[in-house]
């Protein structure tokens, strides 16, 4: 088990491929508020962060769960409704070793939600050319 | 324009969601091989790395591009024939501030292959609980 603090990116421009009404709120920046609300009444390791678009339009809302050391996880198909579940996972991710958590693991809303994963960040990447 | 190596991190049990004969070569492990006989023959700023799965099974074959202070991307949709192109998205990359290749300045083959992007590695991440 690990310990420490899981970021929490949550594109706040996704409108989850639907069209948005002048003046409406994206639903990114809704799943965002939610997210705002519950950590603020609910102690979880949770670095929340707001990004602008995750190149994932289509399959949205989008989130990236990341962690030094860990296999970052993308999140889509997901609505302010999901906030609640997210930072469950946030829990179990943090707690993981490798940030991976299998399907079984997670709650019911999220088990198909993972679209990709990035590898660990690896410092020892070569700085100049040769 | 920035300097240094991308990091290529390749799916080589990627089977682009096809069956696979026993004994078979997986389609991301002959992207990997493509990858490696070309940067034998040619100056890429790229490190080639392997990974297995990116969890992105029904859209392969994928790849991740990475640099420190630059947004990851994922592409997918990929064969072996598009090594050369991809070496040629990478030189863009490397060259690039943030990681962000528009898709008018990207190989004609790759224009439409970003399946997401992941927010660069910030490693100002708190790293204990308070």
């Amino acid at each position: 088990m690990t310990e420490g603090f899981a970021r929490l990116h949550v594109c706040i421009t996704c409108r989850a491929g639907l069209p948005l009404e002048s003046g409406a709120v994206p639903m990114g920046a809704g799943l965002h508020a939610a997210l705002t609300t519950l950590l603020a009444e609910t102690a979880a390791p949770v670095e929340l962060r707001t990004v602008e678009c995750l190149a994932t339009c289509a399959r949205g809302c989008t989130a990236v769960i990341s962690m030094p050391g860990k296999w970052s996880y993308l999140l889509g198909g997901l609505t302010p409704d999901h906030a609640p579940d997210l930072l469950t996972y946030a829990r179990s991710y943090v707690a993981s070793t490798t940030g991976t958590i299998m399907p079984s693991r997670r709650p019911e809303s999220l088990k198909d939600m993972i679209l990709a994963r990035f590898p660990a960040h690896d410092p020892s990447l070569r700085q100049a050319a040769e």
